[in-house]
């Protein structure tokens, strides 16, 4: 090898470990401060001094045993999370010291990590610690939702909670530049004058201003009186709740968090029955599980009724078949309606008349 | 005009008016059967004496009052609804009396009805009462649905409710067809029995035969052993609990229906406090205002990363800014998180260590 193997110019660490799944809120308790040895290098290995770790909503899902889109963090062994820091030893050719680069380097003062799973940031281009936020997994997460799912038109209203946040200010930031309508919800006037003065908010409901979702959902019906087309949802909770009846027809949820709802045990255990926990059960397993689900009427697509007969008529008898339920009379028409609600009909419900 | 304008050869009609909006399930004081004179026809009108209607789930909702995708049929008027029929008189030259025609009769004997809202079928091609099902609206539904929506792929598992209905049983072939493994949900044993014989379900619950939440899940996990990819939502309740947990990630819901809600009063007036009835209300919105609800979780997409920062990295200071909230140490790693969480942070959180 041409290059110069470097080894750790200091020797130990410090990281945070998870010792505990928390209930509710993480506590001190939960985790324990360790200081351990540096290990050396092996080939393509990068050790980094973290100068920036990022802290995100999600890694409170990570602290749970539940099943999730990752792993959960082991119990005894470091936090994960991103970060962004120097390299001040290197086994690859692809870094040298004194770089900065973003990685996932955990709750800690250093780590070694491959050296393919970094990224070489130009501290001449933007503030370093934009790849944590703006520029990072955040602003990234605001983009893709917005962009792809969200599917922005102009003239449109949306509505995106956090309104303060890495994500909530990317959303609202982007939309306005696509000439939305953007009303941010955040808690404190203060966050609301931000969202308003520095991010271009058109306006910004503080939600903690608002006791009932009723009072909550009214405000946000003054701020946006054309309904609201994209809601981003990232805190679910109140918010949800309120926003629901103000969303327009054809309307878009792209669903990225739910951070009201991670500390309030409504994700907790499994229950069997429904009960007041199943919504945010659904909209978590929405979330994890990444699924579309669409409402739809067929009345507004019998443009593709002839698509549909020329696909399926043909089969009939050949694949397809089908199951009538005949009443005759229809002076029996209310009851042949209330078995087919109860499902005391089979196939098909028809009442032949004449 | 060349054609000959014919007048009625019968003069009275009898039809079901709604007078009472129904709670619960509908009950034959909500109705009432009036005999009434037909009218005569105006220019470009028919006349069809009523051989067949349908009687679909989704009239339940257009007895209630509440916002719906359709306006409610007004109080004293007849109840709309499809229907087959023969023209017994015509002042329009597009229809000729004895053709059958498919139009929205309402439920009555005879129906006055635009020329331009009605379909003439071809008895020699199909029964006619197939406008009504499996090539009428419910077949309908269940193609654009499974197809547009549901993005069916060979090998992937589907479950369907009401599988013996005229959506289920469509929905469930057509995926039969293109190679899933397809579960029908229905009410009986006789149900389970024409779901696989008759329609070549792979397998069909008797949903009452399972008294819980938990026992059905079990059910619906031991035939589907590989999750479920596609779950075509027309009933909701119980089932929509038990399947969540068994969805494969990135599955697909389309929602055409929850007819185990609609008389269950889950659906009723609009709660102002988050509760029991959070989920049928969003599960409803979803339908009526045919949202689209995605999960997204931004790891599954960076390969669109460097679409991003080329997006976004050059608008930074015009047109997008950031806000960053450091705290200082990583011993301060554990208070800075609690305060994300309770949203007590401004803008993107970071710890400085180094």
């Amino acid at each position: 090898m041409t290059h110069p193997t470097t080894q750790p110019p200091q020797t130990t660490q410090t990281e945070v470990r998870l010792i505990r799944r928390p209930t509710g809120m993480p506590q001190a308790d939960d985790f324990e401060f360790v200081t351990l040895a540096i290990p050396d290098l092996q080939a393509d290995q990068v050790l980094i001094e973290a100068t920036h770790l990022s802290l995100d909503p999600y890694m409170r899902g990570r602290m749970d045993d539940a099943k999730s889109y990752a792993a959960a963090v082991s119990l005894g062994t470091r936090m994960e999370g991103g970060g962004v820091g120097r390299v001040i030893a290197t086994t690859s050719d692809k870094f040298q010291v004194g770089d900065t680069v973003f990685g996932m380097l955990g709750w800690a003062t250093h780590a070694v990590l491959p050296a393919t799973t970094l990224r070489r940031l130009d501290p001449t281009r933007a503030p370093v610690t934009t790849a944590l936020g703006v520029l990072g997994m955040p602003g990234f997460t605001g983009w893709y939702g917005l962009t792809e799912l969200g599917r922005p038109k102009a003239g449109e209203t949306l509505v995106v909670g956090a309104a303060t946040g890495p994500v909530g200010s990317m959303v609202g930031q982007l939309a306005k530049l696509q000439g939305l309508r953007v009303i941010g919800i955040a808690g404190g006037p203060d966050k609301c004058a931000l969202a308003k003065d520095t991010f271009g908010f058109d306006d910004c409901i503080d939600h903690r201003a608002y006791n009932s979702v009723r009072d909550l959902r009214h405000a946000i019906a003054q701020a946006a009186p054309d309904g609201v087309d994209i809601y981003f949802e990232n805190i679910a909770g109140k918010t949800l709740d309120a926003i629901l009846p103000l969303m327009n027809t054809h309307g878009r949820i792209p669903v990225c968090g739910m951070v009201s709802w991670y500390n309030a045990g409504a994700l907790g255990a499994t229950s069997t029955t429904q009960g007041p926990d199943t919504l945010p059960r659904l909209w978590r397993t929405i979330l994890v599980s990444r699924l579309s689900v669409n409402g739809f009427i067929i009345s507004d697509h019998w443009d593709r009724y002839g698509a549909f007969l020329a696909d399926v008529a043909p089969k009939l008898g050949h694949g397809i078949t089908y199951h009538e339920d005949i009443t005759q009379g229809l002076d029996q028409i209310i009851p042949a309606f209330q078995r087919m609600l109860l499902g005391q009909n089979t196939g098909k419900t028809i009442v032949q008349v004449a």
